[in-house]
């Protein structure tokens, strides 16, 4: 299993480099970073990765909706091209490393071939989608799913989409053309920081993502009396907070007891109207659903909705649920999975296997055509963050593989 | 047990005029009131309350906590008064018969009593005590109960306390001076309106109020670990909200399944980040607990710390529990209690004992002398609201009860 000849491997320092330097633009006082999309800090950082692709020999294409695709040309022009890529767009309160890492791993993927004048048989693409981190619009026209009117993608504070594009150099009239096609792209791999705590708590450097979990949003609303809270005896209140404290539990419970992987959170919760001397009379509380496989999803949302039946009626409240996001999961591609175990081996790398709980351009790009992820550890689990963090030898091991993967997925994929 | 002569009885028609011509002051327009302690509503109201006084042959005091004291002279100017009353001052959106309806009825016992040219061997104060709704400054000056500086009356808008004593004819410097003793008064009853739906739920019109209860409110905190919901799986989960959701059922539990009388609420409840896709890493809520029985109180608060103490342990959380209110509750004097009682059955009221579980001036007052309460039902037990309301046929039966109640106290009590 293991090479014979020395292993390719990426320039770690300059890898790392780059990630402190494109963290200056946007940087926080405690480390971290906020560029988020269309924003100043956003095209500072789009024009300094755009000519490190330049650099690196790559020729750069921006689609209508603003996707910056570097390009290294292949032996095979006419091959459909192996792609990789991520975000730099960020939160407003983020660390250096999500979306980043996956960007820069991939330039610095082609510096090294470039280097040593090394050209694969397909195009080797480098993708900056737009806006990941709250519309996916550059993913998501990419994969032919934009399903919504522009007033869908209109930012936070009201700005239509139109403007936000043209300063990056898309045009929402034209976002269809960004969409692209197995014939165009035939395996994408993307490199991303975990944002889980899953590799540090088994000390593995290396995750092999099986795909990327569906997610399904509820928002519930819990209807009781509200009521005076001294003079309402025990027997007399419908009180929504009770039944809502049920729901949480139960919706907890589901998550931890159903065989499977599944994840389920209640992550907002308003009570009303909230004063401390009233039964409260109403909740509004949504619910985080997410998993590999639509299937279970979908037997997930039936033990629930019988929970929530049984609820209502031992606690004579009203309760309502109204599904407001329906992400199918997206898997990743066995052949894609096996390289990157192959590699990992090779490297002396130890991996496992896990699903991504957060979304990522992957899962759209994965509609379309084959897709794998590798991911890093984060220290802590932490992400979203000026507390997020992966260490330069970790985002190297990263960069290696994804390096390596690309050297086999070339030999594998036809021309 | 019938009376052989008939009985004295109020103006039941000028009793509930009052009670209309009074709520045209800080009118609303679904036919609530707004009049809020020392703004012009409640003064207009105050002078309106002080001339009825006057015109029912009784002499008006203000005392430097800005109560009024409508004084009905006795045979024996010497002894003790007996004494009723109440509060016209209300929380921002009420009804007309919180508070209202105590002060009114004891003017329309004196009028009658008046009219019909009745002499009691008592003094017979009929009391309107300042701010019942927020600070309860009036009642507590009169017991002698202000305990705090007068930077803990300022009102919510930061107005200090002296300039609102100002107003009504009190003065800050002199508050202690409004204490009374027992030998002032001997026996203190206040009529009002349920403010729950004990009465309606039974179909009584009368309630014997066995004592005001104690109230004891924490506020709890309880820290987890915030975190992505998606990202975290849920065996490395430190979730808060779940915690809290814990107890609001242990809250829940203790009072329902505790043998007893008492009631307990979680009414504020707030969580952060409040975020769909987070794991809460903090939640704030309030419980507020009341009984009758002070031992009773603290027997529930060691089941909630034991509950408290489980949760956490269960939950991997951090869960602290501070004490923001501590009332001891106030029983009804026996005789008092069974001259209500004897008058209910003369009157053939039906009537049942009941805690008031909402606090009243009668609480203070009950702590230097004898105290009884007489309740009247609340339409669905809403009170604190423009939906607040008692039928003309309910405040009319509750105030001639308080009527044949005083006739009755002033010959058991000494002179």
């Amino acid at each position: 299993m293991m090479a014979v000849f020395p292993l390719l491997t990426v320039n770690g320092d300059r890898l790392n480099r780059s990630l402190y330097q494109l963290a200056e633009i946007g940087k926080l006082p405690n480390g971290g970073v906020s560029r988020v999309a269309f924003t100043t800090e956003d095209l500072l950082a789009r024009q300094l990765v755009q000519s490190w692709m330049v650099e690196a020999g790559m020729v750069v294409f921006i689609d209508a909706a603003g996707n910056i695709i570097g390009r290294y040309a292949g032996q095979y022009e006419g091959a459909p091209a192996l792609a990789t890529g991520s975000h730099i767009d960020t939160v407003p309160v983020a660390g250096r490393y999500d979306g980043c890492l996956g960007v820069l791993a991939g330039i610095e993927m082609v510096r090294v071939l470039n280097e040593n004048k090394i050209q694969l048989r397909h195009p080797l693409e480098v993708i900056v989608f737009t806006d990941e981190e709250r519309s996916v619009i550059g993913s998501k026209a990419m994969a032919g799913e934009i399903k919504e009117g522009p007033d869908y993608y209109a930012r936070l504070d009201g700005t239509p989409i139109q403007p936000c594009l043209e300063k990056i150099g898309g045009h929402w009239s034209k976002i269809r053309s960004a969409k692209r096609y197995r014939s165009d792209i035939a395996a994408f791999v993307e490199l991303h920081v975990e944002q889980g705590g899953v590799l540090e708590h088994l000390g593995i450097p290396i995750g092999v993502v099986d795909g990327i979990v569906g997610q399904y949003r509820f928002a519930v609303t819990v209807v009781g009396r509200m009521n005076h809270a001294g003079t309402t005896p025990m027997h007399l209140r419908k009180d929504a907070l009770v039944a809502a404290a049920h729901i949480v539990l139960a919706v907890n419970r589901i998550a931890v007891e159903t065989p499977g992987d599944q994840v389920a959170t209640v992550g907002y919760f308003t009570i009303s109207p909230n004063a401390t001397n009233t039964v409260p009379g109403k909740v509004d509380l949504r619910i985080d659903l997410r998993d590999l496989s639509q299937e279970h999803l979908e037997y997930l949302l039936s033990l629930l909705k019988k929970e929530l039946d049984a609820i209502a009626a031992a606690t004579q409240t009203e309760i309502t649920l109204r599904q407001t996001l329906h992400i199918l999961p997206t898997l990743a591609a066995e052949p894609i999975k096996t390289v990157i175990r192959e590699v990992c081996e090779r490297l002396d790398l130890p991996y496992t296997h896990l699903p991504s709980r957060a979304g990522h351009d992957a899962q759209e790009i994965g509609r379309f055509t084959d897709m794998g992820m590798i991911f890093v550890p984060s220290r802590n689990g932490i992400s979203h963050s000026e507390d997020e963090y992966t260490s330069p030898e970790e985002c190297t091991q990263g960069a290696n593989v994804l390096l390596q993967t690309f050297l086999e997925l070339d030999k594998i994929y036809a021309v």
